[in-house]
C-alpha cells in the first residue's frame, strides 16, 4: 500500500515545475510588467517572503493630519505580488484624518481594530455613504471612488485596510491638486476653487504656482 | 466538392448555440450583475443594438462650464455591454472645461476631432502630465486617475473618448465634494478647503450644508 | 464662475446612470452568475449595505478545535459582491487550531490582532512555509494552497484574514475526507490513510461509511 | 482530540454558503450575462451536471466535409459554465476536413486520439504554422486566429479539442461568407473573391444573393 | 490646519512607490509577457509617452483598396500598454474598403468622423449585421468576429476605431489565405475556393503556391 | 480589382507589429511574471513551439500508485504560455489511482480515452460528486477542489485532462502532508490524523519527522 521511495523522489523533482504559478514573489530589480513585478527565482524564495512585520509598529502621527498610512503593497511586501490583494495599516490620532482620496487600482475593505472611525465614500452619482464605525466593524469602499476616514473618538484609532490588488495605488486629492507644479490657474479652472485658496494650499503642501 | 444542402441546414441550426458569448446586448429590464447587464434574447437582437446615433449631435454647452459630455456607456448603448469598451463625446465651447474627474472603472483614450484641447492627468505620485492637443492628436488617461480637459483655442472643440469598460463611471470631484449632503465640516475636514469656500460651492452646485 | 442651478440638476440626474458598475450589492434573492450575485436595485442601496457588524463579536470557540471562523463573504456581507475582495475573523483559543484547509477561489492575507499564531502553507512542490506570527504581523497564503493556523501562545488569539475574492470558498481537508458519505474504501484508496483511522474520523465528524 | 458532533453539524450548515463560487452550473432558462449563464440552484445540483456523455459517440461524417464537430460548451454541458474551459470532439473521415475557422472567445488545444491530422493556423502577421500530427500529439491554436484540421491519413481520425472558455464560439469562414444573406457584391467587395464563385458557394451553402 | 512642510516631503517620497500599477508605459526593448510589454522606468516617463500624434495625418489611400489603417496599438503608442485599450484611424477613399477581417484580441467601437461608411459583422451563427453609418454614428464589433467597412459615399471617409485591448491584433482574411506560403491545395481544401481563384489572388497578394 | 504588389509588401511589414498579443511562447530563460513566462522573440517562433509530442507515450505506471501524470503545462509546452489553457495525460494501470489532489490555479475537464475510471470531487460544502466514466465520457472538476481518479476496470485506463490555466499547479494532499519536513505534531495537530499513521506515511513518502 505504500509508495516506493524511488517513485517519490522522481515525482517530487518533476513536481517542482508544477509550482510555477502558485505565487510570484516580486523581484524588485527585474523588469515590471502590466500584471506586476517579475518573480524571484523559486529556489531563493523563503517563508520570510510571505511574512511582513512592517505593520506591527504604530505609524508616526506627529503630523498635521495626525494620521499615518503604512502600506504593505507589492513594493513593500513582495509576497503579495501577483496574488490580487494587499494590506495596509491606518493610525489616526485623536483629531486626525485620512484625507479624501482614491485607490485607482482596487477596492478596499476596512476593519477597525481600536477606537472609533467615521468613514465614508461618494459614488459616481454623488451619493454619500457615511458611517461611524467601532471596534470590529467592517466597511467596504468600491474601487476608484473618493473616500475618507476620520477619528471620531477621543483616543488613537487603528484600522487595517485590505485591497483587491497588490498595488492599488493611492491618490490623495489635496496632494494631486496642490502638492505639485500644476499651475494655479489650471487648478482653479478645473476645480472652481478660488485662486487665493489654491495658492495657500500650494504653499503649505509644497506645490509651485 | 460542395456541401449538400441538408448538411448545411443542420449545421446552421446547431451553430446557433455557438453564438452564446459572441456578445451580450444589455437588457436593461433584467437583473444586473457584477460583470454587466443580463443579455437580451439573441432572437430579438438586431443591427440597431450595435449602432448608436446619440453622439452625432452637438452636446448642449450653454452652461457655466461651457461643455458637455455625452456618454455611450452600456446604459445608453446596450450593444457594448460585456464587450469591455465604450465611448463618449466631448463638446467644449471656447472658454469651456471638463472639470477635474476620474473614471473609477476604466482607462480612457481621447482623440481630438475639432479645435484645440489642453488635457492633463495626475498620477499616484502627484506627478502632473499636461499637453495641448490639436486635431487628430491622441492622449491616454490611466484608470482611476484625476484628469481634465480645457478648450485651449478660440472655437468650439470636439473630442471622442473611449474607455476600457462598458461602464467606466464618472466622478467629477467638485460634484462629489459640493453637490450633495456631505456636511461642510466633513468636506473641510477631509479636503482642507476653507468652510466658506465649501459653502459657496455647495450653494452653487445644489449641495446642502 | 459658478454653475447655474439648472445645469446642476440636469447633470446630477444623468449621472445616475453613470453609477452602474461602481458597485453591485448582492441581492441574494435574484439569480447568481459566474461572477457573483445579481445587484440590488441602486435606489434601495444604503450605507448599511457597505458596513458589516458581524466581525465585532468574539467567535464561539467552545468546540474541539477551540477556534472559530466568522466569514464576511458576499453571502454574509452583500456589499463586497463583485468587488474582488472579502474578509473574515479568526478566533483561536489557547490550544486551538484552524485545521488544514484551502480557499479554492482566492488568496488570503492574515494580520494578527491579538496573541501569537503559528501559521503555514505548503506549495505545489510540497515545500513548507511556516512562521510564528505576533501582533501586527502579516502573512500571505497563495490561492488554493493548503494552509493552517495554530494558537502558539497561552491566551486567545485573534486575526483578520482578507481574500482576493468576495466568495473565496473554504475547503477543510478533514471535512472533505471524513464528514460526508464518501465511502471509506474510496477515502483510503485515494489518501492511503488506513481504513480504521478513516472510520474513527468519520464517526466523529458525522460522516457515513 | 475529536470534534463534538454538535460543532460539526453547525459548521457543515454554515459552510453551505461557502460553496458560492465553487461552480455555477448553467440554468439555461434563467437570464444570461456577460460572464455566462445564471447558476442552477445549488440544492438541485447533482454529479450528472458535471458529467457529459455526448462525446462518447462517433460524430456523423456522412456529409460533404466528411467531418463532424461535437461541442461540449456550456450550452450543451452546463457544468462548465463559469469555469473557464470546455471541450469538443472532432471526427474526420478519410478525405475529410474541418474547414478554416476561428473561435472568437478562446484558445484551443487539440490532442489526436486516432489517425493522422494535418493542422495549421495563421497569425496576425500572416505567418503560417502547419504540422502533421499523429496519435497522442498535441497542438495549440491561439485565440481568434484562423485554423483548420485535415485528415492526413487513410482512416478516420478522432481528436479532442479543449478551449479556454466555456463558450468559445465557432465561426467557419465559408459559412460566414456564403451561408447567409450577405449580398454577393458585399462579399466580393470585401473579400476579392469573384462574384460567380461567391454565387456558386452561396447556392451550395444555402446563402441568398 | 495646514500640513507642515516636513510631513509633505516625507509623504511625497513614500508615495512614489504607490504609483506602481497606475500605468506601464511599454519599454519595447525589454522582455514582453502575456499581459504586455515590460514597463519603462517610471523616472523616465514623460507626458509624451501618453500622447500620440500619428493619427493626425491622413493615411495613404493610393492603393488598390483605396483605404488605410493607422494603428495606435502598444507597439506604436507605448502609453496604452497594460491599460486595456487602444485606438486606430481609418481612411477610406471613395470606392475604398477595409476588407473582411477580425481582431483576435479585442472588441472594436467605430465612430464616423467624416463621410459615409457601410459597416457590418457576422456572428458565430452566421447572422449578418450591416448598417450605413453617417458622421457621428457609432457601431460596435464584438471580439473576434469577421467585419468590414466600405466607403458608402462619394467622398473620402474617416473613422476612429477603439479597441478593448492595447494589442488587439488584425487578421485580414484575404491576407491570411492568399498572402503567404499556405499551399494552394490547402487553401482550396479548407475554404472550397477554386484553385485557379486561389492562385490568382496569391499572385496579386504576394503569396506562394 | 487586385492589390498592387507594393502595397502588399508595405502592409505585410507593418502588420508584423500587429501580431503582438496573438501568442506568447514561453522563453524559460527570461524572467517570469504573475501572468506567465516572458515571450520568445517572435522571429524565432516556429510551428514546433505550438506542438507537443510528450503526451504520445504511455506514462510509466510501474510504481505503487500504478499511475502516471504527464503534464503539458507551460513549463513543458511553452506554446500554451499566456493562452489560458493546458493539457496533461493520465495513465492509470489496473488497480491504480491518481490520489486526492487539487489544482490551485485552474479548473479541469477530463475525457476518458481508454478503459474505465471512477472519478470524483468534493465541494466547499463537503458534498461529494462521484461517477464511473467510460470511454468518451467527460467530467469537469471545478478549480481548487479536492478530486481523484481511480481505475475502475481490469485494464489500463487513459485519459486526457485539460485545464483553464497554462500553469494550473498540482497539489497531492498526501505529498503535501507527508512528503516534506512538516513536523509530525503539526500534521497531527492540523489534520487529526494520529501521529503513528503520520510517521508511517512520512517514512514511505520520504518526509522527515
Amino acid at each position: 500500500m505504500y509508495l516506493p521511495f524511488f517513485f517519490v523522489l522522481t515525482l517530487l523533482v518533476s513536481l517542482h515545475s508544477a509550482t510555477a504559478g502558485d505565487y510570484c514573489v516580486a523581484d524588485l530589480k527585474q523588469p515590471e510588467g502590466p500584471s506586476g513585478y517579475s518573480c524571484k527565482t523559486p529556489a531563493k524564495v523563503t517563508v520570510d517572503d510571505f511574512v511582513f512585520h512592517g505593520l506591527a509598529t504604530v505609524g508616526n502621527t506627529s503630523n498635521i493630519i495626525k494620521a499615518a498610512v503604512t502600506p504593505a503593497f507589492s513594493a513593500q511586501f513582495p509576497g503579495v505580488n501577483g496574488l490580487g490583494l494587499s494590506i495596509a495599516r491606518l493610525d489616526i490620532a485623536a483629531g486626525g484624518v485620512i484625507p479624501m482620496h482614491t485607490h485607482p487600482g482596487g477596492s478596499e475593505v476596512l476593519v477597525v481594530i481600536q477606537g472609533c472611525i467615521k468613514a465614508g465614500f461618494i459614488d459616481s452619482a454623488n451619493d454619500v455613504y457615511v458611517k461611524t464605525l467601532n471596534r470590529g466593524d467592517v466597511m467596504v469602499f468600491p474601487q476608484g471612488l473618493l473616500h475618507f476616514q476620520i477619528n471620531a473618538g477621543k483616543y488613537p484609532a487603528i484600522a487595517f485596510v485590505s485591497f483587491s490588488s497588490p498595488s492599488p495605488g493611492l491618490q490623495i486629492t489635496d496632494f494631486a491638486f496642490f502638492a505639485n507644479g500644476l499651475p494655479t490657474e489650471l487648478v482653479t479652472g478645473t476645480t472652481f476653487i478660488p485662486g487665493d485658496v489654491v495658492k495657500k494650499l500650494k504653499a503649505v503642501l509644497g506645490g509651485k504656482n
